[in-house]
């Protein structure tokens, strides 16, 4: 039997990635003093189609539950968050500062071989409108993709903003029913052939090649300019780029994306500011922007750039029972190893010392100790350095601060 | 709009609480030596029905995907750890030494108010069937239970063996075919008076009195009397208590739940041997044996015993910017703390310097760093100590070192 397609197992070693990931975003998260929460895995499927429509539902992984209600496996985070700053804003001073590492679900018919879950780092600002926020979570965007090993040669950061373009729509006098339209065709200009992007926009508007224009040179408005003047030394990372659209409905203001600097794949990150949501899911008025960042598209970037640490496991000490008799004596010391913080294991069952020693090595333990009837009389065992084969007889009393 | 009946919210304060069981169950698994690995959160409904049969349907979270597959959100991890394991077994050496913290479901549709889902630690040990493999699950459940400050006062736990029960029937001359239905009985004699677990029994053999006495007083059989021995100083907490049977039909073995002390709760923890179903769901013959703790009674008894952490978050330095011309100077100082590995906030928008002060407070800051003009100038700024109110001035590059 297998996982279901677009599923993902997680070996040890998979999985201990994903860990190394979820440290440091959340060690990133806690020094720019965001405060972890997490909402529900399924969730009322209006929550999803109130702020994007009944579209939303055919990418998906929704259903009817036993209590006849329409639910879904959450797509992303930010309606859960409104839901819940929503329902709890009084009891917290703001701005909030919240972030979450939630698993996310699609289910898309026609994608085959895709994934159908990820996980997604999000971080979110709620109750301020101050332009400092925005610059707050870009920071911490490309802080967390630093401390990952990654560097100005690996990503970018393209800053956009939707206000800007609705200024320079109105004006090449560009109708405002037409917007939608022209900043769906500039959303998806980069997959596909310029000409085609040409045609969609000739056909909306006789100002087609200015809009194009724009997208391809357009200047940092005020607001991103004083945007990049509050990132300092981290603007480096970033340039205006208005190709960056951000298809859902949501976004007001500033939006941005990380892509690999090649732009061989997907976006590595994307977020913006949606004032108007919490009002729409809670009916609560409050400014708000996030961002979120996936766990597929930067494992590969990772990876491709050999930056993922090798798999390691923590073993700090493999107890090797020389003598059978002695099992008892020996449990005593590595409970008392594991109470005083060391990473212990140990043959569960009787096997020969040369078998305790293989395993020793294939667990990657950093020491053995020898439990011997000689040694153990005196109080004592044999310390091995795995690692440099050295070996010597101390205290059994004094191998825990002999190791540490 | 509210989360699902069932489902909760984790706002900064709960989820914190989460975090800290977290933590600790990871870092307990990892003392021994355990590794941690993940599965999806949906699988084929298959993997649940193979081992437990159509009834177990009515308690799954369960539904036909867009693909027309029947799915379920899982109720337990075991499932999807032995179709894992007999998938991949030969790249890692036996034992197997493996946990996880999966957030589990089930839709019971007449419990109302009842969670429809938990997080639980699970750990199990693979491809081993000496019983030292018993006694070091065991201690890992007590020693996870006494890194949370629990005692012997607080919890039990009570051992059972699926073969001393299989000898004890035999032996009192019970058919085999009615084994099942007196396990049954006994499974649930605790919530139940003991006149109906009496006729219940009658109803079966003529040795029901003999049973019950079995039940209540029977003694350790020679694999139970061997697993305390391993135990050592942590059979102190342990008692054999026939009248635990573990409702899965899956157990092999030795089976045993925690309790609390009082016997208020829901089992702690639960767990035990399963030999067989490896080959059942992944054709490869294995011995296997495992337990889980979950999230929710744990918790309440933490609670209840006032050992749940004080919620406290974690903040290094709160940046008072005194002087708004001073904003890119302080934020370069903001971003260095950062770098430097402090947890540091400060106002996103201009704010009264009394203001910041409150925000300061009430984000429970350690350190309050005031960057005002005259002091810039000479490059130090004004470092107070937010528990003491104690002030001093500091050089602006001293202050990572002067916190830490």
């Amino acid at each position: 039997m297998k996982a279901l397609p677009g599923f993902r197992d997680f070996y040890p070693p998979s999985l201990a990635v994903r860990q190394y990931l979820f440290e440091t975003w959340r060690r990133q998260a806690t020094r720019y003093g965001f405060r972890e929460y997490d909402g529900p895995p399924l969730e009322p499927l209006e929550l999803y189609t109130l702020k994007s429509g009944q579209e939303i539902v055919r990418q998906l992984y929704n259903f009817t539950d036993k209590g006849d209600r329409a639910v879904a496996l959450r797509p992303e985070m930010t309606p859960t968050l409104a839901r819940m700053v929503a329902a709890a804003h009084r009891e917290y001073k703001k701005p909030l500062k919240w972030f979450a590492i939630p698993q996310l679900f699609r289910y898309e018919k026609q994608q085959r071989g895709r994934l159908r879950e990820h996980f997604q780092f999000n971080a979110d600002i709620i109750g301020e409108s101050d332009i400092g926020a925005d610059a707050e979570l870009v920071a911490l965007a490309i802080d967390t993709l630093c401390a990952l090993g990654l560097t100005r040669q690996d990503f970018v950061v393209r800053l956009s903003d939707r206000r800007a373009w609705a200024r320079q729509l109105e004006r090449l006098g560009v109708a405002p029913e037409q917007h939608p339209a022209v900043l769906d065709a500039v959303d998806k200009m980069e997959r596909e052939p310029l000409e085609k992007t040409q045609e969609k926009l000739a056909a909306i508007t006789s100002r087609g090649a200015e809009v194009l224009e724009f997208a391809q040179r357009g200047q940092p408005g005020e607001e991103l300019a004083e945007l990049l003047a509050r990132l300092g030394t981290l603007a480096e990372f970033c340039r205006v780029d208005y190709r960056i659209v951000r298809g859902l409905a949501y976004y007001t203001g500033i939006v941005w994306e990380i892509h690999d600097a090649r732009g061989e794949l997907r976006a590595i990150a994307g977020g913006g500011r949606y004032d108007n949501l919490i009002a729409l899911v809670g009916g609560v008025d409050l400014p708000a922007l996030g961002f979120g960042m996936g766990d597929v598209v930067l494992t590969e970037l990772l990876k491709e750039r050999g930056l993922l640490p090798a798999y390691r496991p923590q073993l700090d000490v493999y107890v090797v029972i020389a003598d059978e008799s002695l099992r008892g004596a020996a449990w005593g010391l590595i409970h008392g190893l594991r109470q005083a913080g060391c990473a212990v294991d140990y043959a569960l069952a009787p096997a020969k010392v040369s078998k305790q020693f293989q395993q020793a090595s294939a667990l990657g333990a950093r020491y053995a100790v020898v439990v011997g009837a000689t040694e153990w009389q005196a109080g004592e065992v044999t310390l091995k350095n795995m690692e440099t084969g050295a070996e010597e007889r101390v205290a059994a009393s004094a191998i825990a601060t002999r190791i540490s």
